[in-house]
């Protein structure tokens, strides 16, 4: 067939970007297993055991718990959708892309948007959405928990609780977080969360958790108007995922094979001890680093473990070390969006990419190239530091 | 674990209700290879050979060529969201489920709709259409190609005519047609069209293949108002498939390397001999039903062949037979819908699942249900009226 395009092969990449991660085999298997019907019996099954997965992976008892047929994106339009109608108020906060992109899915959906925002790579004082809360009086608050175009982690917690004083909703955007680092739906009182699958879960990208509130779920069934998007409509998605099973559209079968098997890893491994090796490999990374001379972007203490944004070295070619990672070691890492362009790499050690092994490989090719370009270090330091770290831990 | 729910384990279906089909094994197989960045030179050189498949699939030059990631009805919401602005009319023609939907689609996105209706299982004449529009003057008609809800085959070729002559533009639902019966964008002037992957792509659920003539694109570029959605805005989506690549939103990577493989497959053996088998099984399963006493549904001479509505004969269970056939054959076939539930069966003969093997085997086991139910026909009848198909063929 010489007028088609070859039979389908790609490459075998390690992904140390800002997600997708690599899928772990267990979930490429589960993947591959044959479709069956979005009303069959056994489906409706799986369909059960994943929301108490996803429960228990957002740490909620929230019965709206469930997976959006579209990526991590089409999570956080759900999400505001369905709480906002046109002329209600919403705050944003934004320190990186993802806070401008809800910012800019709230006023599509109607909203009278209040921005604030923060420098790149620093993260909101209670203090700082107090302030916001006293001017503007949303019914919203949206934030984002792990900024990907940041590294930076932002404490939820206590901004919970301000923002309920005010009588307001909160809505977090936890993509990058969820599988990596706590997420406590319940215990800090989260109206409404969203996250991707192709990041600390391990599964490919194609599916959002979500999650809403009882508070939630009371302000969007007394709606006044429809919800703009009929695809993303909770109170219809909510009859296909409850008891009463009610068609709404075609769920994507084989993503929920994949996703259910993902969560079963990370539930098998527990989360604790998913977080601990978040953190570990992160620690080792940023350790061998370091020794390069190359330093994290995100305020100090506020360092998410999964996405580390790191600062270019002076007279380093940002695309050319992205390259030669990626065409000689099959390792893409991802450089920075929008203020962080050109001086910024991200370095996602995400679900099954979080390996120790992926941290040596790493910093194992960055100081090759790094040497070839002509930055000074002493080869081998890198690694040595990052060994340390996982030295200290064995014992 | 005892807490945790069961390995994924997955039965293994014959799919020949309305969708998905049955994926193809070279299908599962592609989902299967391992993830890589949606960034990637060899994921966009990937999607590149895609568009270029969906192009010949549509039988379109339209740059704006794509598969939207989410399932058939974020496809339809694609493609009103973005003709649409506050105030704009629209003429939706309702004779089934899915005109129904297209038209709460079009009024959530703020649309002044009219809708036509005529009785399930009938099609539009271009008269009923031609007299609606000289009363509503809409911006945009949306028409369903194949009406999955009754399997009737509605004509559009004509009425394309007339709505350019009104000045209006075309917007069509491909999602059950697409590889099935010829689909000509190009030929037949539609502006707007949409389908999915899991009917006769042979593909799972999860994309939305789409495409928007020149003259959408213009109207859409010179919108006075954002698109509603930011997940589905075609001009944004358009800087990433696009020779510009600008990250919009993390693409479902898996689902696009099946889709690939999937629409090679069908290109593989030819579009011509693709609706011809699909023809064949269908002549050969209204054969054997015929002689069961079992008729189609939809106005005759327009009967789709991947989707065979017909009348569950008088005195026999809905319920029984089809549970009868997913519990003791493995076979799901779909029931009925709205004005239908309870009154037909909805038999599909998509893509992979439309093969002579599928036809015997239905047969074989619907004969042995009905005649446990007491039913009256002579043992083998329908096989041998199917066979008497197949011979004429072999000839």
């Amino acid at each position: 067939m010489p007028d088609l395009p070859p039979p389908l092969d790609t490459p075998l990449r390690t992904l140390l970007g800002p997600g997708p991660s690599d899928t772990h085999p267990r979930v490429l298997a589960a993947l591959a297993r044959p479709t069956i019907g979005h009303l069959d019996p056994e489906y409706l099954r799986i369909m059960n055991e994943l929301q108490q997965m996803l429960r228990r992976v957002f740490r909620t008892q929230n019965p709206m718990t469930l997976a959006i047929s579209g990526t991590g994106s089409a999570g956080m339009e759900a999400a505001v959708v369905n709480l906002i109608e046109p002329g209600d108020s919403m705050l944003v906060c934004v320190n990186g892309v993802f806070g401008g992109r809800m910012a800019d899915v709230a006023g599509r959906a109607g909203a009278n948007v209040t921005k604030i925002e923060c420098p790149w790579g620093e993260v909101f004082s209670v203090d700082d959405i107090k302030a916001a809360l006293e001017t503007s009086r949303p019914k919203v608050v949206g934030i984002v928990m792990a900024e990907t175009s940041t590294g930076a982690w932002q404490p939820i917690e206590e901004i919970s609780r301000v923002v309920h004083e005010a009588g307001a909703l909160l809505l977090v955007d936890v993509v990058t977080s969820l599988g990596g680092v706590p997420v406590e739906v319940d215990a800090w009182n989260i109206d409404a969360i969203y996250s991707g699958t192709q990041k600390c879960l391990g599964c490919p990208p194609g599916l959002a958790p979500v999650s809403f509130s009882a508070r939630a779920m009371e302000v969007i069934l007394n709606r006044r108007t429809k919800v703009q998007s009929w695809y993303l409509d909770i109170s219809m998605l909510a009859s296909y995922w409850g008891t009463e099973r009610v068609y709404h559209h075609t769920a994507p079968i084989n993503m929920t094979y994949a996703l259910y098997e993902a969560l079963r890893i990370v539930l098998e491994e527990g989360l604790d001890a998913c977080f601990a090796r978040h953190r570990q490999n992160h620690l080792a990374l940023r350790a061998g680093l370091e020794t390069l001379g190359i330093g994290m972007a995100a305020q100090e203490g506020h360092q998410l473990p999964m996405l580390n944004a790191v600062h270019i070295p002076p007279g380093i070619d940002d695309r050319a070390i992205r390259k030669g990672l990626l065409d000689r070691f099959n390792i893409e890492i991802g450089g920075g969006l929008g203020a962080f362009a050109g001086k910024v790499w991200r370095i996602g050690l995400m679900g099954h990419s979080s390996r120790r092994a992926n941290v040596l490989l790493l910093l194992s090719a960055l100081e090759q190239l790094l040497q070839e370009a002509g930055h000074a270090f002493e080869p081998g330091v890198s690694l040595a530091a990052a060994g340390k770290i996982y030295s200290a831990a064995a014992k």
